[in-house]
C-alpha cells in the first residue's frame, strides 16, 4: 500500500472516532530507543525508517518530526509523499505542540495508542494548547486496523548473564533498589524500561534488534518481585530458579490490571517520562505517585569493577576485528569491487571470529564519500555504492560480546586525500583527543566538558548537529543515560556529574552534505584519579583500541600535547592488539601507529 | 562591646520573643551584594567583615556560613569568639537548613529581620525542616536594639547619567519593560534591586560604597511609575524633570503600604528570590503573583552599542592608570619602602588623574606574597606589609568612570621568581587566554565554557575555589548577573546563554595558602561573529588593556597558539596605551609587550 493510501485509511478511522489529530510516535510500550518489528507503526505509516521520529496526521495534512541525525535520510524517504518534514530544532520549525496549537480547533480530540506515548509528552501538548480544551484519547491503536500483515510481538528466548560477567547478583541488586525505595518511602516501584529490567535480573533476551532485552514489566514491592512477561521466553530451569528466588511470573498483558489494583494508601515510584501513558493513567487515584527517574538508571550507568574489566576485554577483541577490517578495506579497495554492504558483511565476518561475539550493537554504518555526511546512514541494497581508492569511508560500528558492548567510529582514507579533507580530519581528531585527555574535578558533567571536543571545529566556524557522546550499556542498549557529552541539556533533564564507572562515547564529527563526513569515536571510561586539597580528580580511560588514520592527519596543525596524546594512544593500541594479529597485519599496524612528530 | 557580649544580649531578646533561633544575613532590604553601613548587622554581631556570610544564633551556640572567597579571612576574624565557622560547600559542612534541622526542636520559632531575607531563602529552610512545624517571625530587627551607635540610612545625592552614556532614555527603557509586562499579562512590576532601578532611570547615587546606586523601590504599572525614595536625595531640577516624565515620588518607607494596597484581581510580577520577605508577604491574597526574574536583569546585562563603546574608552583610561601603577610598583619596590596600603593609594592617584574617574568599583586588593592566597583580601592598617623585591603582588582593582566600570587583576613579579612560581603563573595565564580566545555558537553559556579556563590547572591537579567570571554592570555593581563563567550552576538558577553585549570577567587563579596567590583577570565583551550554515558564532573581545608580566611566563609551557594569542593581545595593548603614556613608561611598555617566541 502506498503511504498516501495508508493515510487515507487512517483519516477515515479518525473520522469514525471523531479524532481531529492522530499521533504516531516511534516508541514501543517501554520507551525503547530501538523497537521490535511489531512496533514500527510510524515507519509503516510514513515510510521513514530512522529510529526517531513522530508522525502527526490531521484531516488535511500530515507532518513528521525528526532530529539532526536524520534530516537527509528523512528528506529522501518522504519524497513523493504528502508528509511534510519537520527538522526539529532548526530555526522556524515549529515544535509538535506548537504545530498542534496552530492547527487544532477548540475542543479537538487527539488520538494515539496510549501505550506508545508518555504522560510527560502529552503534558507538553496540554500546556501549549491550554485554553483550547483539547482532550486526549489513547484507548485504541488505529494503525492496527490498517496494518493487516503486522508482525507478531517478539517472544525470543531469554538467557542468563553469569554473575562473573554481571558483577553483582540479582538478589544483591534488588536489595539495593529496595533500599532506595525505602529512602523515598515508596511501597512499589514500577519499571517498564527493558534495559533496566534486564540489568536488574542479569538476564538478556532477543526481542529487539541490537538490544538484548526481552519484553517485560516489573512491579517491585517490599515483599514481592513480579515480572510480567511472555512465560514461554523462559526455559523451565530458569523459571524454577527465578521461582526459588521469589520472583513471580505473570502474563505480559496483565500489567495494566496489576497497576490498576495497587492497594489504596500506598505510594508508587514511577517515571512518567518513561512509563507509558495508559499505565500511568491506570494508577488508582488512591495511590500516591512519586514521579521521578527510576533508581536503576544511575545504578546501571555506573559500571561495577567486574563490568569495567570485561568491557576492556571486549574492546580488545573488537579492536582486533575492526583493525583487521580497516587493514582489509584499505588494501582491498584498489584491487577489486568493494561496496558498502560488502564491507559491512566483511566486518561482521571479522567480528564473528572473535570469542564470545553475539551480534552487532546497532546497524553498521559503512558510509562511502557523500554517504558519510548522512549522520545515521546505514547501507541498504538500494543505497549501496562501490568504493573507490579516494575519499573517506566512515565506519560507525559496534558489537555485543559475552563480556561487553562496543561502539566505535573510524573514518578511513581510501586513497590520497585532499588538503581540505585532511584539515577537517585533523580538527575532528584534535577534538576527540582533547576531550579524551580531560582531567577534571568531581561534580563536573558532560555538559561542562563538551566544548573541549567542539573547540577545534568552532575555531574554524564549523559544528556538528549531534551530541558529542552518549552512555553505553553493558550488553544492553548501546545508547543509555543519564550521562552524556552535550553542551545543551534537553529541556526537563538535568546534567549528571560524571562518576567512576560511567562509560561515554567521544565522537565529534564534520559533515559536508553531498561531499563527505568525518567522525571519530572512542568509548571512554570515567576513572578516579588523584585526590588532594583541591578535590577528587577524575579522568577518562579510552576503552576503544583501534588506530586513527595517519594518512589523514596534518601533524603541523596539532599542538605538541595533542601529538603526544595521539602517540601514547597509538603505542597502547599497538601493544594491546599486536599479539592477537597475524604477521602482515601486525607489520601494517606498526606502521599505522608509528610515532608522528 | 565584645562579640560574646553582643550574642548574650541577642539571646536575652530572643528569649523575650520566644525565638529559638535568630538569623542575621548580610543583606540590606534590596538583596544588594555590598550594603550601606546601616545594614552591616551581621558584621556588627560577628566581627567578620567579608561581604558574604550568614550568622545563625541558637541559645547555646552560633555559627557563621561563608563561601570559599572568605574561608581564610573569616577564620582569622572569628578567632577567639564562640562562633563556629561553616565553610559552605566543603565536604561534611552542613547547609544552614540542615544545621537548623539538626538543632531545632519541634515548633521552634525562627526570628530575623524580614526585610533582610527573601522568601526563597526561607522556603529552603521550610522544605528541609518540614515535619518539625517550624514558624518564621520576621517582624522585628532585634540587632537594632543592641546596636546603639548604628549609623543612619544613607541619603546621598542622586545624579543623572546623560543619555549619550546610557544609550537609551528612561522613557524608552520603561516602554520596553512595559512591553515585557504585557507579554506576561502583569499589571504591576515590583522592583527592589537598586542597580535595576538605577539602570532603568539612568540615575546614579551614592548610598552604597563602590556601587553608585540609591536606596529606592519601584512600582511600575501600565499607567504609573512610582519611585519610593528619600525625597531629599533628588535636586529640585531632577524632581521637576521626573515629574514631567510622569514619575511619582513617594517616601522610601511607604513601599510596604503601597504593596499592601495593590488592587484585588491584579497580577504583580516580582522575584521572590530578590524581593524581601516582608514585602513579598505584604502582597494581598487577592493579588496574583508572577514569581520570576525581573525583566530588567537581562536588559541591563546586554549592553547597548553606546555602552559598549564607552566601556572600551573607560578601559583605555583604566589601562593607562594600571599600567603606570605596575611600572611604578616594579621600579619602586627595590628603592624604598612600599606597602600594600601605600601602593593602593598610589594606584588611586594614577586613576584620579584620568578623565571622568569617579571612584573604585570595589575595595582594592593589593596583596603581597601570602596575602595573595586570601581570595578577597583587602589591605588594612593592621594587615599591611612592606613588599620586597621578590615574590608576587596580586592587584585586583577596578574603577567607575563617567563612561564605564572596570575590574582587572594582574599578578606582578616584584623580583626574580622561582621556577614553581613561573609554572603556576603560566598555567593561570594559559587558562585566561584559552577562555578569552573562545569562539562558540549561539546558545552556549558560561557554564559550558568555564572548563577552558580551568583545564591547564586541572591538568596539574589544581583548581580554584571560585567562579571563573562574573558579569559587570555599567557604572553599577561590579558583579552582576545573570551570565557568569562557572561549570557549576547554583541550585535553582539556570545557565544563561551568552549574548552580544554581555560583559564577563575571565579570572582564573591559583592560591597556595601561606605562600602566594596568582590571579589574572580581563573583562571580555561578547560579540557576534560570522553566521553560516552551522549557526551564529560568538566570540569574546578583551576590554582590559594592561600587559601580563613577561617576567613570570615560561614560554616553553605554552602552545604556539597560546603564544600567538598573548603576542596579539600585547601588541594591541601597546598600540592602544602607548600614545597616552610618558616617554619612559612607553619604553618600558614596549619591552613588556615585545613578542615572546
Amino acid at each position: 500500500m502506498r503511504t498516501d493510501e495508508k493515510l487515507t485509511q487512517l483519516r477515515a478511522l479518525m473520522k469514525e472516532k471523531a479524532f481531529y489529530a492522530y499521533i504516531i510516535p516511534s516508541d514501543d510500550f517501554h520507551s525503547s530507543e530501538y523497537v521490535g518489528r511489531y512496533f514500527k507503526a510510524r515507519e509503516y505509516m510514513s515510510g521513514f525508517t530512522g529510529s526517531a521520529g513522530t508522525l502527526v496526521v490531521l484531516p488535511d495534512k500530515a507532518a513528521l518530526w525528526t532530529d539532526g541525525r536524520y534530516f537527509l535520510q528523512a528528506g529522501e524517504q518522504l519524497k513523493g509523499s504528502t508528509i511534510e518534514l519537520m527538522r526539529s530544532g532548526q530555526p522556524d520549525v515549529p515544535k509538535i505542540e506548537e504545530y498542534l496549537y496552530e492547527n487544532l480547533p477548540d475542543k479537538a480530540v487527539i488520538g494515539f495508542d496510549g501505550r506508545t506515548v508518555t504522560k510527560r509528552f502529552l503534558e507538553t501538548i496540554r500546556e501549549k494548547t491550554d485554553g483550547k480544551q483539547i482532550t486526549f484519547d489513547g484507548s485504541e491503536d488505529l494503525v492496527n486496523r490498517i496494518w493487516t500483515d503486522r508482525p507478531p510481538l517478539s517472544k525470543e528466548q531469554v538467557w542468563e548473564l553469569d554473575v562473573k560477567y554481571a558483577g553483582r547478583s540479582r538478589a544483591q541488586k534488588i536489595r539495593e533498589v529496595r533500599e532506595k525505595m525505602q529512602e523515598e518511602k515508596a511501597d512499589q516501584l514500577l519499571v517498564t524500561a527493558l534495559d533496566e529490567i534486564a540489568w536488574l535480573f542479569n538476564l538478556r533476551g532477543g526481542d529487539i534488534a541490537y538490544t538484548p532485552v526481552f519484553l517485560s514489566y516489573l512491579l517491585l514491592t517490599k515483599e514481592q518481585i513480579t515480572l510480567f512477561v511472555h512465560r514461554e521466553i523462559f526455559s523451565a530451569q530458569l523459571l524454577e530458579k527465578l521461582g526459588q528466588e521469589g520472583v513471580t511470573i505473570r502474563p505480559y498483558e496483565e500489567i495494566g490490571q496489576a497497576v490498576g489494583s495497587m492497594p489504596a494508601g500506598t505510594k508508587v515510584w514511577l517515571d512518567s517520562g518513561a512509563v507509558n501513558y495508559r499505565l500511568t493513567e491506570s494508577v488508582p487515584e488512591t495511590v500516591e505517585i512519586l514521579d521521578q527517574e527510576s533508581p536503576i538508571v544511575l545504578m546501571k550507568a555506573v559500571k561495577s569493577p567486574e563490568e569495567m574489566e570485561h568491557m576492556r576485554a571486549a574492546h580488545v577483541k573488537d579492536g582486533v576485528a575492526v583493525t583487521r577490517f580497516i587493514h582489509w578495506l584499505k588494501t582491498s579497495v584498489s584491487r577489486g569491487p568493494v561496496t558498502e554492504v560488502g564491507a559491512a558483511r566483511k566486518l561482521e565476518t571479522f567480528r564473528s571470529q572473535m570469542e564470545g561475539y553475539l551480534e552487532p550493537s546497532f546497524s553498521s554504518i559503512i558510509a562511502y564519500g557523500p554517504h558519510g555526511a548522512i549522520v545515521h546512514y546505514a547501507p541498504t541494497q538500494e543505497s549501496d555504492v562501490e568504493m573507490k581508492a579516494e575519499s573517506f569511508c566512515l565506519a560507525d560500528v559496534g558489537g555485543h560480546y559475552q563480556d561487553g558492548t562496543t561502539d566505535i567510529t573510524r573514518t578511513i582514507a581510501l586513497g590520497e586525500l585532499t588538503e581540505e579533507e585532511k584539515r577537517y580530519y585533523t580538527a575532528v581528531l584534535r577534538g576527540n583527543l582533547t576531550l579524551s585527555a580531560a582531567k577534571f574535578v568531581e561534580g563536573v558533567s558532560g555538559q561542562n566538558l563538551d566544548v573541549l571536543a567542539r573547540t577545534p571545529l568552532w575555531e574554524m566556524g564549523m559544528d556538528y548537529n549531534h551530541g558529542t557522546g552518549h552512555g553505553v550499556g553493558y550488553i544492553l542498549g548501546v545508547h543509555e543515560g543519564p550521562q552524556r557529552f552535550h553542551w545543551r541539556t534537553a529541556p526537563g533533564t538535568k546534567s549528571v556529574p560524571l562518576e567512576e564507572g560511567m562509560i561515554v562515547s567521544d565522537e565529534p564529527g564534520v559533515y559536508l552534505e553531498g561531499r563527505f563526513g568525518i567522525r571519530l569515536e572512542n568509548l571512554v571510561l570515567c576513572r578516579r584519579g588523584e585526590k588532594n586539597e583541591y578535590g577528587q580528580f577524575l579522568y577518562l580511560e579510552p576503552l576503544t583500541m583501534v588506530p586513527f588514520d595517519r594518512e589523514a592527519i596534518l601533524p603541523e596543525l596539532m599542538s605538541e600535547k595533542e601529538l603526544a596524546w595521539l602517540n601514547a594512544y597509538h603505542q597502547k593500541v599497538y601493544e594491546t592488539l599486536s599479539p592477537c594479529l597475524e604477521e602482515e597485519e601486525r607489520g601494517w599496524l606498526r606502521e599505522m601507529t608509528a610515532r608522528i612528530e
